[in-house]
């Protein structure tokens, strides 16, 4: 009896269609672009780690979403759930290695066994990318900049929301209200999801009613970069290193754009927190203008000591941001923005079964002019009968289908233009010379 | 009190340092691009399934080396061991979307708990191609004439050594022992290692001195393709659909190459039969000529009815190869032909911190002429000192550093050679087509 396995797939995990992973591909690869031309180096880390590693001092929410397993030796390991944890790992153990600043990025999956009924996935893709060992406002502009570059690049209108996590507390320590900050800082992340009303009762119980109203008015101040600047720096009790670095962002920010060039997509918006992470200076979040509903898109920030966990050396500050390539592609797709999958646009049909030597011979003509081109493999049942292999062309997405000669290297060849259904007969020079001006 | 980790990391499991990984994605690149240029397009499967699916039939060596586990839905799971069996899976689970002969490829990593005493690694890389839904010799032939695509492409110069399985099968039906033809495919598959005495001793055991010997002689039969066809379609008692398959193959290396080239790739091996993989057809394996020892860095064959264990519907043949990565990677690097990694060249050094602003400007005329470009983030305790930046950049791998003038955006600058160790001042249009013509 021969034994028939049920070709099922695991809840939360995807398979990706050519169509979809040559769109994930392409995406992926204009990003990749992005960084490299500012410079940035890739690294790569094991999918599994020691759980040990992954948890740090973390457990929580992390510790039950893990993949956590026992391997053949009895180690107690991890898949990794994101890319921050093996990079702070990755840049203790690698630290005399390392040239600093050190500019990385690190494209890779990661895997949460996440709850799938709010449409969360349970193996998805992260882009990271980080500037370590350099405490300048430079490095914390050109994190931006590079988010504003990359959203450019793929053809999104962005607003990115920029605050820094100091000035809150400085405007807690002003209030009087510093020794509940983490309490205080954990309401009014919320508030996008609890309501106003709800997040004032909240922050009336904390600190008292006055207190509270004090708190909301900060965190829903808006304005222009710089009026508002000077507004949450008289709220914080004067000058401070934060607001000056704020201003130094807004420079470099004035510094870098061009003139002719409208609606720069930075905004100073003091309610950004990034909840309890572990971001200790600038923190930001990018959303899309055309559909800020589904939240950020990019989100990052500057922290004191990355590979403090595990380095007993001097502290790296560093600042990164990390964007989620299926939300991205998600959003793309429900704004109709999804880059076309760019297919293999020709064919050369297959006449007679036996010349597909020189049908490969001269499909390498056209690859060596860098046109690349699909040998159909059989004519289908019929060598007259072209009829199928323009169907599957056409069901490949492609617009030509090359349709050989007698003599396949010598001889004109038909080309047929699967839009138009009109096959034109050149020679085999022109042809290519024609393929590559509509390619 | 606070808590230190060692940042250690799994045995048999790897960190990529940037050279590293810059160097293996270009290799990488390298492959995608020749199988984008011949129409096969890229799909992905999860790095989790249901153990059921992985192991199929199997068990066995795979069944011990499997990285195998309970999820937090108590799901029996495994990681992939490789990406054939996913595939299979894969196409049961998606026949109908689609499009046949379907050409894909595939690259990614899997995972295998293997000896590490060996040189092995527990993760690792495979990029696999596959025809499949076509019985015809011009897709052995595709598959085959992309392998000596790719490693032209790679620079190396490589042996493909080809047989077909069933004509050691009938050469066995011929000499009356193709009952045993398990034991004595197992016996001869190991000839390389166990050596030649101690595989007759072997097969004497099974099928008797006369058999034994004849067997040796049969796979040990070496010669130019065609002679040695004959010379095998004889010892297997005549003319066979295999044989003919193999000669139509021969015609299709004809046509297809050039005949200012020498050297072809293709060798008839009777040898050759990959062991007791699942392939029925032809088989094949990729030597480099330069490193023959480490063995096949690209093997494959045809095989039957790939989806046969996850489908009920007619079944599906296909011929496909795999390369592995990662033994590609150490040959390249002990051959001494690792492609040098493509590190940004050029940065701007940083001589006023307060103009990050500007540098990061003129950073994207450059980049927007295609000139990656890092900026540099501050300037090292001195703006006088440009040296600590130089040996930066050094260390980098870089070649050139753009010293920007009092007014970055106006001003002349200097062009710093890192080779010569010459600067030189140019308007900054001029430095962009330096650059562009010396990248």
């Amino acid at each position: 009896m021969i034994t028939f396995i049920e070709p099922k797939i695991l809840k939360g995990f995807r398979d990706f269609l050519p169509e979809a992973e040559i769109i994930r591909r392409g995406l992926t690869q204009k990003i990749e672009d992005a960084f490299i031309s500012f410079g940035f180096v890739p690294i790569d880390t094991p999918a599994i780690e020691y759980t040990e590693i992954l948890l740090g001092k973390g457990g929580g929410e992390t510790e039950k979403q893990i993949y956590r397993f026992k391997d053949n030796g009895g180690r107690d390991v991890a898949l990794r759930f994101d890319l921050t944890v093996p990079f702070a790992r990755y840049t203790a153990l690698h630290r005399e290695e390392l040239v600093f600043p050190f500019k990385r990025y690190h494209i890779g999956k990661v895997w949460r066994g996440e709850n799938t009924q709010r449409g969360r996935y349970r193996e998805f893709t992260q882009c990271d990318f980080d500037i370590i060992g350099s405490d300048s406002p430079a490095s914390d502009f050109e994190i931006l900049l590079l988010i504003k570059e990359i959203f450019l690049i793929l053809g999104l209108d962005v607003s990115i929301h920029i605050n820094h996590r100091g000035l809150f507390n400085r405007f807690l320590s002003h209030i009087g209200q510093n020794e509940k900050s983490a309490d205080i800082l954990r309401t009014v992340d919320k508030i996008s999801k609890a309501g106003k009303e709800e997040t004032l009762k909240n922050l009336t119980e904390l600190t008292g009613e006055k207190n509270a109203e004090k708190i909301l008015d900060f965190t829903e101040a808006r304005g222009g970069f710089s009026g508002l600047l000077d507004h949450i720096t008289e709220l914080t009790g004067g000058p401070s290193p934060e607001a000056d670095r704020l201003t130094a962002l807004r420079n470099f920010m004035i510094d870098s754009s061009n003139d002719t060039q409208k609606g720069e997509p930075f905004i100073f918006n003091p309610s950004i927190t990034r909840g309890l992470d572990y971001y200790t200076g600038v923190v930001f979040e990018t959303f899309l203008n055309e559909l800020p509903d589904i939240g950020s898109v990019c989100s990052g920030g500057r922290y004191d000591n990355l590979a403090g966990l595990y380095s007993k050396g001097g502290s790296i500050s560093g600042v990164g941001s990390s964007i989620g390539l299926d939300r991205l592609l998600a959003a793309l797709e429900s704004l109709n923005k999804l880059p076309a999958a760019e297919n293999c646009f020709t064919a050369i049909a297959c006449v007679e079964e036996d010349k597909s030597g020189q049908y490969q011979k001269l499909a390498g003509w056209l690859r060596g002019e860098g046109i690349p081109c699909e040998v159909f493999l059989d004519h289908g049942g019929s060598e007259k009968q072209l009829v199928k292999q323009f169907m599957l062309a056409e069901k490949k997405g492609m617009r030509y289908v090359l349709i050989p000669g007698k003599d396949p290297l010598k001889d004109k060849a038909a080309l047929r233009d699967l839009k138009t259904r009109k096959s034109t007969e050149y020679e085999i020079k022109d042809i290519i010379s024609y393929l590559l001006n509509n390619k």
